[in-house]
C-alpha cells in the first residue's frame, strides 16, 4: 500500500458542476471559468457536454464556450459526447478528447437514459469508431459504482463489468462515479481491487460525490490502491439531484490540500484555483462547496 | 494496518460543541441533548464544563444541567475541568469523570490559557490527585498536534511529550486534538506512530476538526493505525457549515456513516443520532453540520 508518485487532476467543474447548478450561467461566465482554471496548473478540463438542451439545459452553448474559450498547450478540453450525433456536433466545435458515460446499475441507466446498461455500450460503438477515425481519445465514466439510488448495493464485479467493456472498445481511462456518495473507504478499496483486475490499476479514476462527506475518505482510500487519478470539481460545483440540498461532486480545492499534505505533487496552484472557486460562486451567488476555500478566504 | 474490531465514540458535542456556538442555548435546552444523546448507544457524553462563566459564557450552568439529565447506567457523563476548582464545582455536580486540557504549542498554550506548556501541566497535578482520592477518572486532551494557528507544524513528538506527561500524571485516555482542521491523513498517521511510543496505542483517541473538511481522511488513517476511540459532536455542532471562517468538530454522523460502511460496531443508532442532532440545530436555527443528517433529511 503505497501512495502514487503523482496525481492526475481532472477538473469536471464547468461540466458535471454547472450541468447540476440551478443558477443559469451565461457562456461569457463559463469562458471565463474555464480560462480561469487553465491558470492554475490543471491540465485537464471538462468543458461542456453536447447533449440535447431540453434535457441539459446547463450545457446549451458548449459550442460557443470551446469557440471563446483561450486554448493553453498541454491542457486537454474535454466534452461529453452521449451518442453520435453529440460527437459529431463536439467535432465541429473542434473538441480534441471526448468522455462516455454508463451507469453500473440497471436500475439508473433504465431511469436516467432510459435504455439498459446494453443498449447504452451499444450506443458507444459508433462513437468509438468515430472517435478512433478522427485520432480522438475518449474517456469513459461510470456511474454508481458504490451504490444506486433504486438498487442500493452494486456489486463491485458488476462495476468491473461495465468498466471492461468500455475499455475493451477503446476508452483509455475509466472513471469510477460514486454518484450518490454513499460509499465507504472499505467499499471503495474493495472496488478498485475487483475493478483492477480487468483494467489496467494506473488508468482508473476515481469520481466521487461528497453527498454524505465521505469522498475524501474515499480518495485517500483509493490512492492506498494506487489509484493515481481524481476526478473532481472546483468549488465543489454541481450536485446530485437525489441529495438536494447536500453537496455534490468532491471539491478540487479540498483534493488538492489533501494530496498537498500527502506530498504527493499534482502541478495545481491552490490560491488560484481557490480565487477560480470564488470567482464562480460570486457569479452563482451560492456559498463556495469547498472547505478549505471557506477556511483560507474567512474574514 | 487492521481496522480495529470496535470504535467508541465520544461525544462531545454538549460540551465543545456548544461552546463554541454563538447562539445562546437555555440548560433545558442542553438537558434535551444529553437526554437525547443518551437514547441513541453512545455510551460516553462530555456534557459541560467547570470553567470561568467569564470566559465560557456558554457553559455556564453546567451545575444546573448535570443535576437535571436523566443517568442512564453504563453511559459515562463527563465534565471538562481546567482546575482544581473547577474539579471541585464538579465534584459538587456529583461529576464521575472529568478530562484536563493541554496544549502542544506553546504559543497556543500562552495565547489560550496564560502560562506555558510545563505551567498547565503543574495546574493538572492537585486535580489529578484529587480525582485519584475521589476515585474519579480523567481524560486528557492534547490540542493543536496537527497544527497551530500561531506556529504552523507542530513536530509529533513534542506532542508525544505533551501526551505522555498527562499519561504519567495518571489520565487513562488521550485525546489528540487537530484543534485547527490543517491536518492531512499522512501527517495524523505519523503522529499516532509517534505518539504511541510513548502512550499505549488503545489509549489514543482521535479529536479531529473538519475546518479543511480532512477529518474524516484523517481518521480512516488513523483507524489504520489502530486508533479506536473518536471524539465527535453530534450535528457537527462548533462550526458554523456554512459562516465563513467556521472551525468544526467533526460530525458524530458522518464518523458513525463512515464506520458503519466499514463494517466496525460502535453500538450507536444513526437515526436517532441523526434525530437528536437536527433537534439541536433546530433549538439553535442553524443549518445541521452533519453532511449524513442533510442527505437523510432532505425534502
Amino acid at each position: 500500500m503505497k501512495l502514487p508518485e503523482r496525481v492526475r487532476l481532472v477538473e469536471v467543474g464547468p461540466r458535471d458542476g454547472l450541468q447540476n447548478e440551478k443558477m443559469p450561467i451565461s457562456v461569457e461566465d463559463k469562458v471565463r471559468l474555464v480560462n480561469d482554471l487553465s491558470e492554475t496548473g490543471l491540465d485537464y478540463i471538462e468543458v461542456g457536454s453536447f447533449v440535447s438542451p431540453r434535457w441539459v439545459p446547463q450545457m446549451a452553448g458548449s459550442h460557443e464556450v470551446f469557440s471563446k474559450i483561450q486554448y493553453r498547450a498541454g491542457i486537454t478540453y474535454a466534452a461529453l459526447t452521449p451518442n453520435l450525433r453529440g460527437f459529431e456536433a463536439a467535432l465541429e466545435a473542434d473538441v480534441k478528447e471526448v468522455a462516455v458515460f454508463a451507469a453500473a446499475s440497471e436500475s439508473f441507466s433504465q431511469r436516467n437514459i432510459n435504455c439498459s446498461i446494453a443498449e447504452s455500450l451499444k450506443r458507444f460503438i459508433p462513437v468509438m469508431q468515430a472517435a478512433e477515425h478522427h485520432g480522438i481519445a475518449v474517456r469513459g465514466y461510470v456511474s454508481c459504482v458504490l451504490g444506486c439510488p433504486y438498487e442500493g448495493y452494486i456489486p463491485p464485479l458488476q462495476v468491473a463489468r461495465v468498466a471492461r467493456e468500455l475499455w475493451d472498445m477503446g476508452c483509455y481511462e475509466i472513471s469510477l462515479g460514486d454518484t450518490i456518495g454513499t460509499g465507504t473507504p472499505g467499499a471503495a478499496r474493495c472496488l478498485i481491487e475487483c475493478v483492477a483486475q480487468h483494467v489496467p490499476r494506473p488508468r482508473l479514476a476515481a469520481h466521487f460525490h461528497d453527498t454524505y462527506g465521505q469522498a475524501l475518505a474515499n480518495l485517500y482510500a483509493v490512492l492506498l490502491e494506487g489509484v493515481c487519478v481524481i476526478d473532481s470539481s472546483v468549488a465543489g460545483l454541481g450536485g446530485c439531484p437525489y441529495a438536494s440540498g447536500a453537496s455534490g461532486n468532491v471539491s478540487t480545492e479540498d483534493v488538492l490540500y489533501m494530496l498537498n499534505g500527502l506530498g504527493i505533487p499534482t502541478g495545481v496552484d491552490l490560491p488560484r484555483l481557490i480565487n477560480a472557486g470564488q470567482r464562480i460562486c460570486q457569479v452563482l451567488g451560492r456559498e463556495n462547496g469547498s472547505r478549505v476555500a471557506r477556511a483560507f478566504t474567512k474574514s
